[in-house]
C-alpha cells in the first residue's frame, strides 16, 4: 500500500506511526514550532534532538537513541557561483518510519521521491533504514554538480589569472577560499556520523544496509578529497597572481628604467651645451652639432645594446620545453 | 525543597554537604585563600585540585577523583572586540553537590540560576551531574555571541582589506589571529575534557547525562570548526592585504613611468633646441617652432597609445564573470 | 590447460565461471552498458560495484562481499610530460576468476599478460588473489616511470628557474603542482585499500598472498614518499622563483638609481649654467668651463666610489663557501 | 633520619642503598666518568642507560628497567633572552633511591631541596617515586617564568615591529623563532615520556603517585599550547613586518611620484621656453612670464588634486573602527 | 671460535650456515646477480626480499619470514656538503647468521667489524640479533655527524643571509632543504621498522635486545626531531633572505627618491631662469643670482630636514634591546 500525502495536518500522523510499511514525513521550514512539536512527540523524537532541528546550524552528526537513529546532515546548493548555500536537513529514523526536517522549502531529494514513486530500485521493498541512507546519499550526491562547477569556475579563472592578473581575480580566488571552507565544515562531519553508523552496531541501521552506507561513506572521502585538491588549487593560485603582480611590476620599472637611463645622460650632455659660458670653445666649431648627433646616437645604440645583452628587451625567452624521456 | 543563599558564610555550608537535594556552591573571586581552603575541605575537594584553583591559568582538563570529579574550564568574554577575555571557572562535583570556583566577580551562567529558580526543564529534577553539565554547556554556549561578533568584525574587516589596505587594517587582522589563538587554546582541552567525560566511566556522571555531554561536545567541535575556518579567513585576508599593497604599489610605479615615459624624452628635445651651438640650421627655419610642436603631440601621443597598448591605462578590465553552466 | 581468448561474446563467459582453473576476463571500454551487465551477471558482480565500474572515477577502494573482493584502482599514464591521465580500472576477484573493467583501450598491465603467457614466476600456479595482486602491482609500478620523469622535468625546470626566472617557468611550476595533486589523489587511497586487505581476514586473499601485497604496499608507500617530496621541491622552487623576481627588480633598481642618481645632480649644474640672470661672475671666467666639468667627473667619481661602498656595483660577493669540517 | 651530604665520596654510597628511607644522589658535572660509573654500579644503573647519561644530549625519554625506571628530561634556563640553555638532567629511580645526574652545576631544582629540608609537603613521606616526580615537576615548572619572559619579550617585538620595521627587529623575530624551536625539541618528548609513565603500568610509580604525573602532564600540555602559540604570534609578526617593509616602500614610491610627477611636466614646459628658436612668438609678449607661472601652478594644483583623490596625500585614512553589536 | 674471511667464494659459505656461532656475510656491490642468488639460496632469502636488494632505491622497512628477518635499511655519507649521499643496505637476520647486500664498496660499520674483532662490548657473546641490532645502530649513528655539518653549514648560511642576503645564499638554502627532504624520506620509514620490531613479537629478535633496539629508536627519533628543526631554520632563513631583499630594495629607493627629490625642484627652478622670455624683471636684479642660490639651498635643507624626520637618512635606528625581567 503506498500513499504520497502532501500538506496533511500534523495531527493526521499517528496512524502512520504504528503501520507496517514505511512512513516517510517530511517537514519543510521550521517556522511552525508548534506543528513541529506535535510532529515530534507523534514519533518519539527526543527533546534534544528537536532543539537541534530547531536550533540552526547544527554540525552534522549522528545520534543514537533507544529505538531511534537522529541524523543531522548539510544540504548543498549553488544557484550563484560560486557562492554556495547550505541548509540542514535533521533526519530522524525510526524502525517503520523516517521523518525529515528541512530550513526551507526546495530540496535535492526529488530523485528519491521519484525512485519512491515509480518504484524502481530496492527503495519501495526495503526499510526505513535504507530511505534514510538515500537520503544521506541523495544529500552528497548533491555536492558533485556544485564541486563540478567550481572546478570548471577554478579553471576559467586559472586563465584569467596567467593572463591578466587583476585585484578582480584576486577577490575572485579569496571568495572561492572561503566558499571551499564552508563546504568543508558541511562535509567533514558528515564523513565522522557515516563512519560511526557503519562502525557502530545499532538496532535501526541493519547489516543489509551497510554497504549501502559504505558507498555513501567512498562519496563521502571522494568529495573530502576534490575539495583538498581545490583548496591546493587556490593556494597555488594564489602564488600565481602575486607573482604575476611582481611580473607586472618587474615590466613597469623596466620600461622606466629604460627610457630614464637612456634619456637623463643625453638630456645632461644637452644641458652642457645649453650652458652660458663665454668660454666654450665647442659652441663655435662648424662639426659641433652633427657630431653631437652622432654622439647622443652613440650613447642610446650602447644603452640598447647593454640593455639587449641583460635580457630586459625580450620577453619570456626561456620557454620550459623539456623533452620527455622515454621510459619502457 | 528549595534554597538561594548569596554571601553566606564559608562554615555554614557544612549542613549542606550531606543532605540529600543537590547543593550548588558558586565561589567568585579567589583573593581570599581561607574561604577556598575551607570550602575545599568542606566538600573534600582534593589539594592538587585546589591549588589548581588558585594557580590560574591552568590547561582546562576533567580529572577523576575517588568520589567527585574535577573539571575545569574557560569562560569567555568579548566585552571590546576583537579582545577576548579568558577567565577559568574550576568546578568541582560531588554525588549531591558543585562547587564552582571563579576568578572574578560576573559570569555567563545566570542562564542556568534562571533555570533553577524558575524550575525550567530537568535541572531541578536531575542530579549535581546534569548541574556540571549545564554549566560546561552554558560556559561553550558563551563562546557562540563571540564568534559571532568576530564573524561580523572579519566581514567589516574583509571589505575594508579589499578596498583600502591601510596598516591599520594589517594591525586589525593580526588582533584577531592572536584573539583566535586565545579562542583556541580555551577551547581545544575542552573537547579533550568532554570525550574524556564521555567515554571513561565514572561514578558522578551517570549514563542518562551522556546525551547531554554528547550534545555539548558537538557544540564544543562547532565552535573549533568556526575558530578554524575563521583561521583560515584571517590567512586570506592577509594575502589579499599584501596582495592589495602590490597592486598599489604597482599603480604608484605606473603613474610615474608614464609621467616620466613621456616627458622625459620631450625634455630631452626641448634641451637640444636650447643649446648654444652656433651652427644649428633648425634654429632660423620658420617653421621650426610650430613643427617642434607637432613632434612633441606625436611622440606623446604614441607613447599614450603604447601605454594604452600595454594596458596601462585602464583599471580592471578583466572582471571574472563565469557564466555558471546548468548540470542537472 | 592455458586459454587465451579474444573478443569473445560475453555470453560465451559463462562456461569458464564454473571451472576449477583461473580465468581473467578483461574488458576494456565501458561504452556498451548490456555487456557490461551481462558479464557482471555471470559472474556475480554486485550491483553496487557494476554502477562504480560504469560512473567513473570512483574513489580506489576494497569492497568485501560474501564470495568475492572488488577493488578500484588508478591507472597512470604520462603521454605528455607534466600532464598525468588517470584511468580506472576496477578488478572484481572470485575464489577462480579476476574480472577487470577499463576504461580505455590500452593499459600498462601488458607486462602481466606476459608473464601469463610465458608462464613465468609463480602466476601460472597461484590463485585468482595472486593475479588480482599482479595487476595492482602493475598499476602500481607504472608510477614509477612517471615520477622518474617528473623528476627530471623537476630538475630542469629547477635550472630554469634559477638562472631564467620567467613566467613560463612559473607556469611549468604551477603545472607539475597540480598533476601531483591529480597523482595524491590517485595513490593515497590505493594505500589505504591495499593495508585494508593485507589487514582484514578475506576468503578471497590467502594467508600466502600477504607478502606479496605487503611488497605493493610498499611500492606505494616509497610513491607516496616521492610525490611527497616532489610537493615540497615545487614548493622551494617557487620560492626561488619569487625570490629571483625580486633580484631582477633590485637589479632594474640600481640600474635606475645609479644612472639618475648620477646624473640629476649634475644635469641641475649644468641647468644652474644655463640660466640667463644678467650678474654671474662665473659664465665670463676663462677657466669656469674646464674647471666645471672637473667639477662634473669629480661628482661622478664620488657617487660610483659611494655605490661602490655600498656594493651596488658588484654581483654576487659573497658566494657561499662553506669548508666540511672534518668528522670521524 | 635525615640526612643532607654534599660532595661525598662515590665510595660512602654504597651504604645508603640497603635502608629503607629514601636517598636521592644529585650528581653534578659529569668530567670524571670514574665517579659516575662508581655511582651506577653502587645503584645498579644499566650500562645503556649510563652511556645515555654521558653522551649528551639525549632525547627525553622514559625507560623501564627490571627494578628501577631511569628518565632522561631537560632543564631549561634564560640568562641572556631570548637565548634558552638547555641541560639534560637523567634520573634514575630505584625502590628506595633517585640518582640524578646534571650537565653542570647550578639547577632549578633548589625548591626541591628546600622542601625536603623544611619536611613541607608530603615529599618527605612519599617514597622514590614522588620525589623523581618532584624532580620533573621542578623541571617543568621552569618552564613558565621563561615563557613569561618570552611572551613579554614578543609584546615588546610587537610594537617594535608595527612602528619601526627594521632589520634587527626582523633578526629578533628569527632569533626568537629559533629558541621555540629548541623549547620544543625539549618539551615535546617530555610530555612523551609523561604520557608513557602514567600509561604504562611499572613497580616503581605507584598509583598513589600517579595523580601527580597526571598533573605534572597538564603542565607539561600547557607549556605546549604556550609554545605554538608563540610560534603563531612570531608568523604573525613576521607577516607584519614584511608588509611593513612594502608600506615603506610605498611610501617612499609615492613621494618620488609624487615629486616627480609634479616637476617632470613643469620642467619640460620651462626647457620649451628655454629654446633657442627664432621664431617663437610668445617669448616676445609682456604677459608670457607672468602667464607661465599661472600654467605653472595651476598644472601643479591639478597634479596635487588628482593625488588627493587617489589617496595619496593621507595617512591611514580608514581606521577600522567596528561598532561591537550587542548579544544578548 | 672466531673467523674474518675476505672476498671467499659464495660456494664455501653453506658450510657457515650450520654452525652453531654467529656468521656475517656483507656483500659488498650489487653487480653480479649470480653470487648475490648463491648467497640468498644458501642462506634461505626469499625471492621477495632478494629482488628487493637488486631492485634499489626500496623504502626502508622489516619483514618477517618464516624464520628469518629481513631489514632495509638507509646509508648516509656527505663527502660534499651540504649534498647526501644514500646507500642501501639490506639485513638478512637468520637465527644463526647476518648477511648483509650493500650498494657499493666502503660503509660506515669499520666500528662494527672493529667490535667484532677486538671483541669489546657484547657484541661477540650475543646472538645475530644482537649483530643486526648493532648494524642498525651504526647506519643511525652516521646520521650523527652528518646532522652536525649540516647543523654548522646553516649557522654559517645563517651569518651570510643575515649580511649579504645574494641569490647565491637563496641557492644554498634551497639545496639545503632539498638535501634535508632526503633524509627525511631516508630517516622515517626506519623509525617505523624499527618501531615495528620492538612490538611485533618475532622469532629472532628476543627480548634481551629489545632495550638495544628501543636505543636505537630514541636515536631515530632524536635525529627525525633534529631534521624537523632545521627545516623550519631553512624556512626561517628563507623569510629572512626574502625581508632582507626587501630591505635592499628599500635602501635602494630611499636613495633614488631623495636624490630625485632633491634635485628635480632645483633643476626646474633653474630651468625656469633659463627661459628666454623677453620681459622677466628677476633676470636683471643684481642680487638675484645670489638669492638664487640661498633658495636652493633653503630648498635641499628643507628637503633634508623633511627625510631626517620621516627617518630615511638613519640605519637600523631602533634596536630591540629588551630587559629581561627579573622571574624567581
Amino acid at each position: 500500500e503506498e500513499r504520497d500525502v502532501e500538506n496533511s495536518q500534523a495531527s493526521s500522523l499517528a496512524e502512520f506511526r504504528d503501520r507496517k510499511s514505511v512512513t516517510w514525513v517530511d517537514v519543510q521550514g521550521l517556522g511552525d514550532v508548534e506543528i513541529l512539536k506535535e510532529v515530534g512527540d507523534t514519533f518519539g523524537v527526543h527533546p534534544l534532538a528537536l532543539e537541534d532541528v530547531v536550533n540552526i546550524p547544527q554540525r552534522p552528526k549522528a545520534e543514537e537513541y533507544d529505538d531511534s537513529v537522529f541524523v543531522i546532515t548539510c544540504m548543498i546548493t549553488a544557484p550563484e557561483l560560486p557562492e554556495v548555500e547550505v541548509e540542514q536537513i535533521s533526519i530522524f529514523v525510526g524502525s517503520n518510519f523516517v521523518v525529515s526536517f528541512q530550513e526551507r522549502y526546495g530540496d535535492v531529494l526529488e530523485q528519491v521521491r521519484n525512485r519512491i514513486r515509480q518504484g524502481k530500485g530496492p527503495i519501495r521493498k526495503s526499510g526505513a533504514d535504507y530511505l534514510a541512507y538515500a537520503l544521506m546519499d541523495a544529500v552528497i550526491d548533491a555536492y558533485y554538480p556544485v564541486l563540478e562547477d567550481l572546478g570548471e569556475y577554478l579553471e576559467e579563472l586559472e586563465t584569467v589569472v596567467i593572463e591578466h592578473p587583476t585585484p578582480d581575480a584576486l577577490q575572485a580566488i579569496y571568495r572561492v577560499r572561503r566558499e571551499l571552507l564552508v563546504l568543508r565544515r558541511s562535509i567533514f562531519p558528515q564523513r565522522e556520523l557515516l563512519s560511526a553508523l557503519i562502525r557502530d552496531e545499532n538496532l535501526i541501521f541493519r547489516d543489509s544496509t551497510t554497504p549501502y552506507l559504505r558507498d555513501c561513506y567512498d562519496h563521502c572521502a571522494q568529495v573530502i578529497d576534490v575539495l583538498e585538491t581545490y583548496r591546493e588549487i587556490c593556494g597555488g593560485l594564489m602564488d600565481v597572481y602575486l607573482s604575476g603582480l611582481s611580473n607586472k611590476m618587474n615590466e613597469v620599472m623596466k620600461v622606466l628604467t629604460i627610457i630614464a637611463t637612456i634619456f637623463i645622460p643625453l638630456s645632461f650632455l644637452a644641458g652642457i651645451y645649453g650652458m652660458n659660458f663665454e668660454h666654450m670653445p665647442e659652441l663655435h666649431y662648424k662639426w659641433s652639432y652633427p657630431l653631437f648627433w652622432v654622439v647622443i646616437f652613440s650613447v642610446a645604440a650602447g644603452m640598447l645594446f647593454f640593455f639587449k645583452k641583460l635580457g630586459w628587451l625580450d620577453r619570456e625567452e626561456h620557454p620550459v620545453n623539456i623533452s620527455k624521456t622515454s621510459n619502457d
